[in-house]
């Protein structure tokens, strides 16, 4: 145990299982992290720690928040008979806040159907949609321009059918293969004033 | 403060801060870790805890630890009579751990010389490299293959001179796994200055 002992070691391996980290840049940080003892590794522990006490899935709609009913299902400005926003991710949804898309609410997914890797929609929070699609004027289905995104829309439109709801899409503008996340907001915004109505089956 | 309540918002600026992660990797990274609250934001909260409350910088090399002096300062088989080996950083320390350079020593200087940034010697741990290089047979100065760094070893070099230390320096040439076609000029010459017989078969 050359690395500073187990202490440091173990903190270096669980950031290493972060999105976007391996072990090298894990010790990097880890460093970093101990030279700014006081200005950054105290603050962190001290954030990391209120997190994981606070943190709630929204009970209605999937989005992360302190609160479940989360800020935005209880914001009265978000009006129940308006835009329904469905994205796959919480990251889509913060995406798309950042946008600044307007007084919309949103669900959240959890994933697109891939039969490839055994996920159907009960893998998903698509029965609780169809539960609250009613509620609103029109839903848009802000899926990914992914193969899986897409089956994904027309299965939900499949369902919706007969529900008097309309069903739109994000317009093209979404790149082919392209993630919401990594989209700048410009473009976000653009393709949802754009958005067109989806084709039944 | 559409990105799940202040909690979450502080988590992810912090992270934001650490290298190789920006806004966009740290909201990522956070929603990665609120994915996997029990088996990866807990135990990354828990380890943070345990390490701000461990860590020590050794205060004889420089080496962070959870004691002080650490154990590579404390371990037997690494007498103090063998080689001590300099270097800037303490990634650099773990590096050599890692590729089992064998029983010696490290002397962290915490930087390197560069008057354009303002940091003289008085800024690094040379005074103490100082006062510490009589015990040692040898000093090798593990610096960075940078303008600094051999500008760094020279003025240490100096103000060893007349200790009787022996003080040598990274032999530099071609990085094992290295293509020629891929290497800077003064490298490839360097190499060839210093090549070194075949063993025979
Ligand atoms: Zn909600
Ligand atoms: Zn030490």
């Amino acid at each position: 145990m050359a690395n500073g002992g187990p202490e440091i070691e173990q903190l270096i391996q669980l950031l290493a299982r972060l999105p976007g980290l391996g072990p090298r840049s894990a010790r990097r940080a880890v460093l970093h992290l101990i030279k700014r003892k006081d200005a950054l590794m105290v603050p962190l522990s001290a954030a990391l720690d209120r997190a994981v006490a606070a943190v709630r899935v929204c009970e209605t709609c999937g989005n992360v928040d302190t609160v479940s009913p989360c800020h935005i299902c209880t914001d009265p400005r978000r009006e129940q008979s308006g835009l329904l926003i469905v994205v796959e991710d919480v990251a889509d949804l913060w995406a798309l806040e950042r946008a600044g898309v307007g007084a919309v609410r949103y669900h959240v997914l959890g994933g697109v159907l891939s039969p490839l890797d055994g996920i159907g929609p009960e893998d998903l929070t698509i029965e609780q949609l169809l539960g609250r699609a009613a509620g609103f004027s029109e839903i848009v289905l802000a899926v990914n321009a992914t193969v899986e995104g897409q089956t994904t829309a027309h299965y939900i439109t499949d369902r919706l059918a007969g529900s008097g709801v309309r069903i739109t899409r994000l317009a093209h503008g979404v790149p082919v293969g392209g993630e919401l996340d990594y989209l700048d907001e410009g473009t976000l915004s653009q393709a949802l004033r754009a958005r067109t109505a989806m084709d039944p089956g």
